[in-house]
């Protein structure tokens, strides 16, 4: 059994009642080292640069333009605390990015918006979980994921050959365009998830197997957990779709009510999958139960045939003086004739109760 | 078992990290080669004509009139997107053209509302479901099928032989009638599955198979199929007649009333059959169970019988040499007497516990 | 088994794709013949009238005072095709009286109000249901019913005998009557389901047959009918009272919250009695486990008791040579005495274990 | 088994078609006479009667200062008739205090609030339920009780030695005090209750009675019944805190929030209880389950063990003529060996099953 | 069995009728003496005592500054009497402080906020939970806890060594963060129930035991009473961060809304937990069921093996005269050979069936 804390993405919590905005790195350290990308570019140029520290971070940003820092893993705070306070992100905000096991959620600050969200993939024993946290302020964007599996190469793609719109527009659309390849990225985790609810399905009417049910509540704990992700997830994107401030332009608007879309089309199959795993336990229930019939009647017919002509044996095996029927001629052969006639009997009476 | 994919409506997502508004063609090919039906009307006149380009579609709309373009067939992304510059029609409307795996929904574009609903098919098997595009612009409607049954033949034949108020009226109404007769095909796809409710429900009562449960599940995953096209159905119709524009006239508002209410009561069918296949499932249980009581009943009052007269029996068929018993003229007959009453008293014991 | 039409209130679709409006008789026919009767009345006179055609009820309007007109069978198209001319009903209203599958609603029209609501009658095997559409203008009601049964007595009544406010008061006191006692006659009804229910709680617990499951079924399809046409049926309530037209008097809407208070409650002792009926297939479950660990204990304890002794005299049975026991004076004795003791000693064994 | 009565709160209808408004006596008669305790007080004075005619109690209230008149007993309909005429209290509200199987509510009429609230008493088989209606006029409260059991003694109490505030402040305060009385009465009750499902706790986990689930189904009908009141009371409270007029002043407001919260509480603690309950069943038939394997097992071990060795006893007693093995002289001892080797070696893997 | 009082919350009630604002001690003393810390504070000083009288903590009030007044222990109702005299607080809600069954409510009067919240503590044989109170005056804290394990520790810790922004804010940024760590303290107390869920998992999938249905349940009325105090806790919290009065400043708003997620945070892993735990059952039901089977399975193997060839062996052991076989001379292993191919056959059959 995997842990249990893939449902509820991890110990999140501090110790109580320490100060709100103290920084403390998440307790798992999930890459080598911390590793920034700055992208600075307009729809003329475009400019990347992969440093170490923020302070070369900072020193790539130009004035004009837009620019997107993203920082793979969380381990250490100093990166967090520098960038938060060259930027002036909230300290309530830079606590959030390394607690690692926010549900996602989109915050308004004064000086930008704060997005959380969460990205899933697919391990060997079922799903791992990422915390992906975004700052947008007015003309730059910081990322922040725990892993360095990039699902931002696609975005990363668009910029460097300035595919579609992207180059052209604000910081506003990048932000938008990173949250869409994001929320995109559930719709082959849930196809991988209906694969196995589909094998499921397979085996537990032909053939179902002791660790069936187990399968099932494993498929159902990371259905929980994708839908614990999902929600909200929707949610956030309808908060950013009415922010008040001329942050997010009127057209990035149009694009993150497609994304909203997305986000609604999977929480509708996540609750799909959840009702269809349900109906999967009732199935291997009344498996269970239709087995222990077919067990039970095979040995119902065996005993019910054999128990009377074991009686009937028995009978002619004692040993009284005055049995007649041992001298009979006839009487062996009248044994089994009424052996055989028994059997006949009660093989046409279990025939017509539909046993057989 | 049918492939799952029935339940969420087929494989919808590109690649993630695509640019918004790529033109993707799906990845099945439903019909041989793409058709595109160009009616042209007003209250006089009507011209039909059948074509295979968009060139030719385009050059068949008249200024005047309200025009309806009908495309059967999706593998062809040049057509959509001629279509989609001919008219202007936003490319994130268009790429939803593509992805068949939308859940209904309405969208308000600056040209035009983009409305997406889906259409179900009896087979052999269960469902079979399809996707429905279509753009309402100030003096025509595009429509976008993926397969050729063809649900609007009852609107073409209104059209042809101006019967109702079609021709009289806008571009609205048509796109109103279209989406009635859509919806209104949920009636006898609903009714089927009534009737194959019913058919289970005698089946469960009277005779349960081993494949009942599976039948059972598979009306669900229908029921489940269509739930999720019919909630969203219904908001569909709310938001369109809440629409502010004046491109959907006051009269036609009336008629999409009447079809949001044929959309609730679809709804409230799908929820009574839902409630009704779940009720299914636990008659059959316990229909099993008492199954399984009666064959424990037919093992417990052969043995319980047998028993005791079949000990007696090895009694006497010992080889003691002192069993005074076996000298005894009467010992015989005495047996079979006991073996009898035996036998009477427990049957008369089960008759009164009412397990004969 | 009923049919299952009971629950969706019977086949209510035209064929899709047909014009709005178009009127099409229901394909089941209930009634003999239509018949129309016309009541006219102000606070000192009163006309009764029973007639045949449209026309003769419209020659007994009077001008002033308020009008009811009641048809009774609706498979004469004709006659709601006449009334709805001469009072100028909306032809999507005149459609919906005769699908009589619909669901209770309240629609505003410009000339009129149309109501629709369901009526059930308690028949041999469960429930029938009945469709009732009413439509307020004015200074008239009318009133279409599917079966002469009539739950209007009472108010015809009132009106014959000026008993209470109805005379005196205008077309809309009259609509809430016909509604409220509509709504009233839904007691009875549900009272009886109650009976059958207290009915079945007894028998559940008693003395459960194999069609006990068969009932609870059916009587949880008839509180899933009474329970979609319940719900419903307040919203029209609730809608009703703030229609916003002087149509509907300030006196008459304090009725009217009444007749919404009588609603919900009525949605209220629905819902309980759903609830206990769920509740009586837990109890049928667990009484079926019962009587078969009954049936096992019993079977269990005879083979329990008789193994181990026919066991022994089967080893006495043995035709070895060399058996000293056999010649022993009290082996056969002592083989009884072992025999009684093992008997006694599991005997005392189940008791212990609460078997016996 | 108690009626069902108790759950739907009685039988509650008058014939559909009545007339509204008119007064019909409860079908059940509750008290042996009806009684009238009148209540007159300001600051200074306090004057209590009890009388048995409407006319007494009228001419017991005095003009100034607040007046509670308090009717215990309902089906003496002409005592309700005259104090509603003299008080002018609306017509619909007096039926509705007749009918006693309301649902809690809040009505507000020209002249006066009427409110409906339900009082439930622990007794041998369950509980009862009472209804009680009150009215609140400008400077009076008439209250009607079904029962004499009186919950409003602690209320008189405060009003004869004027404790707390009651004697200073308005109709309005009286009002509350008796409301909140009434609702602070269902702790008791639910208190009683828990009693019970812990005690079935016990019960069910370590000896499992056969009316175990009787009474599991009982306690539900209770708190089904108890929520069913605990739901709309709550609503009536808050109602009542939203009441516009000046009829209920500020500082009574801020008690009735606290009366709401009690309420609040109240409901809260019935679904938690229900949860319980349900958990209950599940825990029942899981024993249920475990003590049928536990007899399964009992019988599947002793018939294994047996079943070898008497096939093997039965053997050597057939009548061959040449079985060698019966005149071999260790043959009988080697049986005996060979039997309680098998024995040992199931008892074993009877043992490593687990099984004993 | 742990007494249920740990689901609600206790027992809270006072006689119904008792006049609102009467304070009475709460049923159970759980701390030996009450004590009473004083911690006064502003940007450059701060002063705390312990005292154990009312009188001796408002003497150690300073006029200016923020004064934080915590009391351990309610069984003396002087002091709570006392301290609401003092700083006026409303009777309402000092009678709420001493009925220690509340749930969780932010209440707003004229001088001062009320806020109730629960605190859990993990204990031998599962939660214990404690009631806390805040009062939120223009320039005091004041609060009561039952017990004195010390959940405010890290605010002490924060105030006294001048930590973070605490010591510089007004009394509603220390009310926060007093709230704050309660809510904090759910995160170690949710975690515990994960770990014991894990642990019940691991059991319950490997090696059920009789009360792991007991402690399935026992968990989740843990979680149920969880459940109780988080759902109203995150209302508290969205109910402060609305509150219109400048009493609550626009910067402490930005840390509600911080606790706020938190609680969401909280609800949300309860309810996944909820979810969880229901999913135990139904495992542990499956599996009672699979061991079922396989002892049906083992007993029916035997059986069926045996029941034939004993048949056999009965046949030989008759003792008619005329019974030809009896006589030959390959009888006897003619008979062994029959018995192994029959068995030999019976296993392959199970093999096949999978019963083996």
């Amino acid at each position: 059994m995997r842990p249990l804390r893939s449902v509820h993405f991890g110990k999140r919590f501090s110790k109580p009642g320490t100060a709100p905005g103290t920084l403390t790195a998440p307790s798992e350290r999930r890459v080598e080292s911390v590793s920034i990308t700055v992208m600075d570019f307009d729809a003329e140029s475009l400019q990347e640069r992969t440093v170490s520290t923020v302070d070369e971070a900072v020193a790539a940003c130009r004035p004009s333009g837009v620019t997107w820092i993203d920082v793979v893993g969380l381990h250490d705070v100093d990166v967090v605390r520098q960038l938060g306070e060259h930027f002036r992100l909230h300290p309530l905000a830079l606590e959030d990015v390394l607690s690692v096991g926010q549900r996602p959620k989109a915050d308004e600050y004064e000086n930008h918006y704060f997005i959380v969200m969460r990205l899933f993939h697919v391990v060997a024993d079922g799903l791992e979980s990422e915390q992906l946290s975004l700052f947008l302020g007015d003309n730059y964007v910081i990322t922040f994921q725990e892993l360095p599996e990039d699902v931002f190469d696609g975005v990363r793609d668009r910029l460097r050959h300035a595919r579609g719109r992207i180059r052209s527009m604000g910081a506003d659309y990048l932000a938008y365009a990173l949250i869409d390849s994001q929320v995109d990225h559930f719709f082959p985790v849930i196809e991988k998830l209906g694969e196995r609810i589909e094998d499921l399905e397979d085996e537990v009417m032909t053939d179902p197997q002791r660790d069936t049910v187990e399968q099932i509540h494993a498929i159902r704990k990371d259905l929980l957990m994708l839908r614990r992700a999902a929600w909200p997830q929707r949610e956030v994107l309808a908060a950013m779709e009415r922010f008040e401030s001329a942050r997010i332009g009127k057209e990035t608007r149009v694009f993150l009510r497609d994304a909203y879309d997305h986000a609604v089309q999977i929480m509708d199959m996540v609750e799909t999958y959840r009702d269809l795993a349900s109906g999967l336990l009732e199935i291997y229930l009344s498996s269970v139960s239709n087995r222990m019939n077919e067990v039970m009647k095979v040995l119902t017919v065996m005993a019910t045939i054999f128990i009377p002509i074991t009686f009937l044996a028995g009978v002619y095996g004692m040993n009284f003086k005055h049995m007649p029927e041992l001298a009979w001629p006839w009487a062996y052969p009248a044994f089994w004739g009424v052996s055989v006639l028994t059997t006949l009997g009660l093989l046409w009476y279990f025939k017509r109760k539909d046993w057989l």
